[in-house]
C-alpha cells in the first residue's frame, strides 16, 4: 500500500469513509476529490488505468459529439467540458504533471459530397442547440488545416471542443489522488461484500455489470496510434473528425509527433485487432489527411467502452442500497465526463442534496430491469443490450 | 560456445576451416551442409535469424517469380527448388523439428481486367520458358478456392511453387548446425581481419556491404500477420499471389491458422512500418480474400533484404581474395536460394571446381566498379545503386 491518510495520522486500520473499485480517470478523479475535501479514501484496482481509458483517444467533444435525441447527455457534457480547463490547471499544478490538454478546438469534415450531406444535417441540429459550430468554406478550411486533402468537399469549426491525453492523465489523477492521502490497493475486487468502507463507489467500467447488475455492456473500440516521421509534429493542429465515404473517424494531433486514429464502435466483448476494421481506418484517415500514409502505425489496439441502453452514465446510489454509489456507464465519454462525475459523487459522499443533474442518471431508470436493485449480483449486462 | 567438432575431440584453439559470418538461413546451410561433411566450421553471429529471414513469408516460386529479363537467375531459382523436397525432409528428420513445408502450390490470380492482362502476359512468358503454369477458368479458379473473392477476373495455378514456414527453418537449420559440429558464436563481426579461418564466408546479408565493399543495398520490405479466428487454419490452402488494383501482394496461408501478406518492395533503409503500406496490403488482401477482414492482425513489420543491382545472388571467392567467399546478395530469394547456396558454397570450400551455374554469380561481375576488389573496406553499397 501506498499513500497516506491526512488524519489521524496512523489510521491504516480505520474504516474508510469511501471506497473506490476502479481507478481508471473516474475512479481517480473521484478519489482525488474525495481525499482533498478531507475524506479517508481507499481505491481498489489491481492494474490502475488499464480499462478503456488506455485505449480511448482523449477528445472534449460535447459540441461535436450533441447526437439526435441525447439532449440530456449532451447538457452533461457541456457541464462537464466546462469544469475541464480548471480541472487541467489544478491537476497540472498539484502533481506537476502534463497531460497534453490543447485548446486549439476540432474541426469537423465531409470527404464526399454525401459526407458533407450527412454532416451537414448534425451541424444544423448543433446550431439548433445554441452550439458554437461555424461552417467553413472551402478556402477557410484550408486555412485553417493545409493538410487535408482536397478532396475534403467541406467543414464546420468547434472552437471550444479541445483534447487532453489519456495517457497522461490517468497516471496525474494517480498521483494527485495520493498526494491528497488516498490509498491505491493493487487487489481485484469479486463482490461488493469484500468492501469495507462507510460508502462504496463502482467506477469499474465494463466491471460494474458483475459487481451491480446493473445494464453495463462492453462496446468495442478499435483504434491505432501512428507517429509522424522522424519526430516532428504532425502536420496538422486541431482535432479532425468527419465521415469519409460513409466511414466516421477522428484525428487527434499530439504535440509530440502522434496521432491517434479512430475508433470502431462495436457490439462485441474481444478485444482482437481485425484486418478489416484497421484498413478502413487507415484508409478513411489517409483519404481525409494524405500526409497519414507516410506515418509510422505504432500501434493498433482494442479496448472496451462501458456502454449503457441510453449511452448515458449510471451515477447515484443503487435502489435499496444508499451506501453503493455507481459510477460507470461512461462509453465513449469517459475522459470527459471525469470532472463532473468526481464532484457529482463527491457530493453524494459528503450528504448534500443531489443535484439535478443527477436525477436523469441514476441507476434506478433501470429498475424496472432490476427487480430490486439488489448489488452483488453476478448478472451480465448483455440481457439488457 | 555451444556445439562441438568432430575431430579432434577438444579443438576450440584448433583454427577452422571454415567462418561463416551470419546465422541466417543462408549462412546457417552454408555452416550445416560444410560440417556434414567433415570441415571444422565457426558461425558468427549475435543475433542468429534476426534479419531478413524474421520477415519473410517463405515462398519457393521459382515459377511466379520467373520475371521478363531474369532467366539466369529463374534457372537458378528452379535448381535450388529441385532440391528443396530432400533439403527439407534431411533437415526434419535430422532434428526432428517441423518447418512448415508445404506443397499445395501457388495460385496466381487478377482481380481486375487491367491486373488480368499484366498477369497473362506474364504467365505466357513463363509457359514460353517451358514451366508448369495452367490458366484456370473462373470455375476452375473456384474449385481450388472458393474462398477467392468472387471479383477475382482470373487465375493460374503453379503447381510445383511451394512454401516453407522462416521461422520455424531458421531454427532447425541452427539445430541441424550445431549437431554436425559447427559452433556458433554470438558475436558481431566488424573487420574481416577479425576473423581467423582457413576460408571466410560472408552470409551476413546487407551487413555484407560494410564487410567487403560488394554492391549490396538494403531494400526495404514491409509484410503483415494476421490469423484467423478462433484458432481455425485459414479458409484456403494455396499461396496465393497477385495483382489487386495494380499493387502486387501474395497472402501465404499456415497450417496454424497464420497469413502472412506481403509485401512493399521500397528502396529505403529504415524499418518503419507505414500507414500507406500496411493500408494498401490490408486493402489489396481483403480484395482478394474477403474473409481476410474478420482475421486478427497480429504483426506488423519491415525487413531489409540484400539487394544487387542485377537482382542476383554474389556467390564465390572476392577478387583477389581466393579465402573469402560471398554469400549474399539473395534480395526476395534467400529462402528458396539457401539449398543450392550451401552446395555450391559448401564445393567450392572444398576446392571442388566451380559448379557452371556460379559463373554468372561471382563477385567479380561488378569489379569494373570494385576496382581491386578488396575486402575490409567500409564502403557503403549505396555508390552502386
Amino acid at each position: 500500500m501506498t499513500g497516506r491518510f491526512p488524519s489521524p495520522p496512523s489510521s491504516d486500520r480505520v474504516r474508510p469513509d469511501v471506497a473506490v473499485v476502479g481507478a481508471g480517470p473516474i475512479g481517480l478523479s473521484i478519489a482525488w476529490r474525495c481525499a482533498t475535501r478531507g475524506l479517508r479514501v481507499v481505491v481498489h484496482d489491481p492494474a490502475p488505468g488499464s480499462g478503456a481509458s488506455a485505449v480511448a483517444a482523449g477528445m472534449l467533444s460535447p459540441v461535436a459529439e450533441a447526437y439526435f435525441g441525447e439532449r440530456q447527455l449532451t447538457e452533461l457534457l457541456l457541464a462537464s467540458a466546462a469544469r475541464w480547463p480548471g480541472f487541467a490547471a489544478e491537476l497540472t499544478e498539484v502533481t506537476g504533471v502534463e497531460i497534453g490538454y490543447r485548446t486549439e478546438g476540432t474541426l469537423m469534415v465531409g470527404l464526399t459530397g454525401d459526407d458533407l450531406a450527412e454532416a451537414r444535417r448534425l451541424w444544423a441540429y448543433q446550431q439548433g442547440l445554441g452550439l458554437p459550430v461555424t461552417p467553413l468554406r472551402p478556402s477557410e478550411l484550408r486555412d485553417h488545416e493545409p493538410a487535408l486533402a482536397p478532396r475534403v468537399r467541406g467543414g464546420a469549426l468547434a472552437p471550444t471542443d479541445h483534447q487532453v491525453d489519456p495517457r497522461l492523465l490517468v497516471p496525474a489523477l494517480r498521483v494527485a489522488a495520493q498526494q491528497a492521502g488516498a490509498v491505491l490497493v493493487p487487489r481485484p475486487v469479486q463482490r461488493l461484500s469484500d468492501v469495507d468502507a462507510r460508502v462504496t463507489v463502482v467506477a469499474a467500467g465494463c466491471g460494474a455489470a458483475a459487481l451491480t447488475g446493473l445494464p453495463v455492456r462492453p462496446v468495442k473500440g478499435q483504434i491505432l496510434r501512428l507517429r509522424a516521421p522522424d519526430g516532428v509534429a504532425p502536420g496538422f493542429r486541431h482535432v479532425i473528425r468527419g465521415y469519409a465515404d460513409g466511414e466516421p473517424v477522428y484525428l487527434v494531433p499530439r504535440a509530440d509527433g502522434e496521432v491517434v486514429l479512430g475508433a470502431t464502435v462495436e457490439e462485441r466483448s474481444d478485444t482482437t485487432v481485425t484486418a478489416g476494421a484497421v484498413q478502413r481506418l487507415l484508409r478513411a484517415g489517409v483519404d481525409l489527411l494524405p500526409e497519414l500514409a507516410e506515418y509510422d502505425l505504432v500501434e493498433a489496439v482494442a479496448g472496451l467502452r462501458p456502454g449503457t441502453p441510453d449511452n448515458a452514465p449510471i451515477l447515484g446510489p443503487l435502489p435499496g442500497r444508499p451506501d453503493v454509489l455507481a459510477a460507470t456507464g461512461h462509453h465513449r465519454h469517459g475522459i470527459v465526463l471525469a470532472p463532473i462525475t468526481a464532484d457529482l459523487i463527491a457530493d453524494l459522499v459528503l450528504g448534500g442534496g443531489p443535484d439535478p443533474l443527477l436525477t436523469p442518471l441514476r441507476p434506478e431508470r433501470f429498475s424496472a430491469r432490476t427487480p430490486g436493485g439488489s448489488s452483488d449480483r453476478s448478472t451480465e449486462g448483455d440481457q439488457w443490450s
